[in-house]
């Protein structure tokens, strides 16, 4: 019922369709195409942008989806497809990144906003590349669009480095133990909320019902994802901190959704499929933590887009 | 005459059956749909194992190749390329690699057992992927499985690394050369045994005749391809210690064989072209190890791969 | 009217027509199937080579150039495209790269050769593969194949690395500072040069007289390109030196060129696509600087193809 007026309203107003398109954006984050879901998932990263005195965060996210949905404007991109959002989650999730690993600048707020436009070129690029094998294109171009803003931050005088961690060898975990250990409710909740780099468990609660509002399933795979991942954490022992906040869960979550219910139709044999792809992206988060190192940049949400492609290609009820 | 029997017992008997698939998987290694080649491989990786003191290399091996193929019935992969072995080879290298790399213990089993079913995810992804240009997967999943893998044992605290170089700087071989001379035969028997990162002569001469036994062909490009990497990294000077225990020869022995009689009819100008590619191979071999060396992972078959595909895909006779 | 008595005499004497197609190689380096474009551009390298007092990077040059465009023949490659040029272009940029950043020896020029030679089989496949997405190699081969003709040599005794920097990881440039000012005329004039590793402004004035010969718009391009890149390079603040030295500029160069006049029909729309693509091929180049040095690489024209890549991809306009 709400939905249909706001769906009249947005059909009528040029200034709220605009807001719904982005809206949309932000919940395609997690595939909701759904203005609701995406306006939680931004109270979402402002609750946890602002309890952690960092309000530039919920700004570059704004502002990463406002530019980003712009450049799709610009290109003349496919209207179905704008009016979907599609255009607008890797830009929201560019912004973000930027906005916590650099410090605030107009140098970096330039890189940001290139960065978050350059998204919308590498979406389109990347969907049209994988057209072939009918797979979507995910969050790989906030992926790459971020890596390539990150690792050039480096090389620019007039860009600060953030809380992210320095091009390092890595040594064995197993040879150098971290003490302390996992706090497991904030590791379950935080996870949802690292999708959007918030490091908080209330704005975990708030994306966990953004994908209710858009689809429950969605929502509870969501959590089985997270708690499948924290499962595998602790066995195999993972840093407890990095555990802790939930990083080894964020993409797992994301895995969980993406192979459990958004591109199969659910069923006992397609959960067990997505369980096994939610237990790999732990090991894949970890194994790119290791890689990614020596090139001083996070992992991203790369386990994710890495896990769901190869076992949608590898899945023969596909063809 | 005994492989006419074989088949036979095979198609009544569901335990010989799975046994026959399992040994061709072992066989599809060095392309041999062939159960007697895969029996005389899985020999060649029990002489080395039992000889090196490490009967955890061949636990390995056989752990790998049954969850692989396992995996591929779960899944409900082609029953024809199933038969042929094509789901098992993958995982038998993926728990060779496992069990040489990393210390034995619960987690790092758990991990093997995971990464060896996740070869027949990634082998089916692969090969999709690769269908529109006629390419293939050859062991490009138990590679990608196999860094992830070994990428991931980094992180976790319940996973000891054992003897894999730790992640380092590469320093120039010519600012510091090593001392010692490379031992000739070794290094030309041993090359085909390192396909199965086996360190011992007598188990390349068991390979060898694994190939003899599949296809003569196969077993003289074999010997051929291990004879002119070995004069390659003789010119140009590689580590003797990793010459002599055939590290710089596996993979072009893998290149002669699928350049030189696998995926082309023999000819002389084939010859030519898979003795140019065999060569690449050894300097692809010294770049990955290179390159590869921030991150602490090993080269594994990559060397092979990426110039089997390009050979493969540059020869116009293909079209 | 001279081009007509140029083809006239290619067509009759096959030594003429043996010079042309690898003068028209030459020129393919930006695009040129002009053997006057050849010329200048190998007049450039001269200039350069022989005013650094390094007569090895033209006869590496020279030397690329031959060995790849003899290895098309060899493989009988596509009549049409070898008159083009098109297996010229990446084996001298091979040529000179290797020259540039290894020691003459008789195993460089071994590997040198050998990797020029590469090339050719690098670019058939490669032009194959992309063939689905109806999108040039560019310089892709030479790229892929430098790369691993660098990588390798470190692990060879037989070869000395020349000017190139070793593996490290890379700090942060706001936390270390360079100091000096950007030489803002040799930072123009010196990008088209670096098109070709060439450090020289009259070299780069060569660049673009050659281009000018083939196609005014591109030489305006290329010019624009130098100009925008360098802005942008200030603006960030990237090293002064490397900036100088028209390091931040030559990819941009060729994406200007490309993007802007080669695989699209120029028009203001195009221009200011263009105009970004060159903009974001700034930061690519840094952050391959940065994402390479742990493996003692040179990005090479790396960021020019990735970004090109995307931006051809990303045009709804050419569906």
């Amino acid at each position: 019922m709400k939905g249909a007026v706001w769906a009249s309203l947005a059909a009528r107003n040029p200034a709220i369709r605009f807001l719904d398109v982005n809206l949309r954006g932000a919940g395609q984050v997690i595939f909701q195409d759904n203005p609701l879901s995406g306006a939680l998932f931004l109270a979402a990263i402002t609750v946890g942008s602002l309890r952690a005195d960092a309000p530039e965060v919920i700004a570059g996210a704004v502002a990463g989806l406002v530019v980003s949905t712009l450049t799709a404007l610009l290109l003349r991109a496919d209207r179905d497809s704008l009016g979907q959002g599609v255009f607008g989650f890797n830009g929201v999730l560019v912004g973000v990144a930027a906005a916590t690993f650099l410090e605030s600048s107009a140098a970096m707020w330039l890189l940001t906003l290139v960065g978050a436009a350059a998204s919308t070129v590498v979406m389109l690029a990347v969907s049209k590349a994988l057209e072939a094998w009918k797979l979507p294109a995910l969050t790989f171009p906030f992926v790459l669009t971020t890596w390539l803003v990150l690792l050039a931050a480096y090389a620019f005088e007039a860009v600060t480095i953030g809380p992210m961690a320095p091009p390092a060898l890595v040594e064995s975990a197993a040879a150098h133990p971290a003490t302390g250990d996992v706090d497991l409710l904030p590791a379950l909740l935080k996870a949802p909320a690292q999708v959007f780099l918030i490091d908080d468990s209330a704005a975990g609660v708030l994306v966990l019902l953004g994908l209710a509002v858009g689809a429950l399933p969605a929502a509870a795979a969501a959590a089985l994802g997270s708690a499948a991942a924290l499962a595998v954490a602790l066995a195999l022992g993972t840093d407890p901190t990095a555990t802790s906040a939930g990083l080894y869960g964020f993409s797992p979550v994301l895995t969980a959704v993406a192979v459990g219910c958004v591109f199969r139709k659910p069923s006992w044999r397609v959960a067990a499929y997505a369980l096994f792809a939610t237990v790999l992206t732990v090991i894949v988060q970890a194994a790119l933590n290791t890689g990614l190192s020596p090139a001083g940049i996070p992992a991203l949400t790369m386990p994710f887009v890495l896990v769901t492609w190869l076992f949608l290609l590898g899945d023969r009820e596909t063809e």
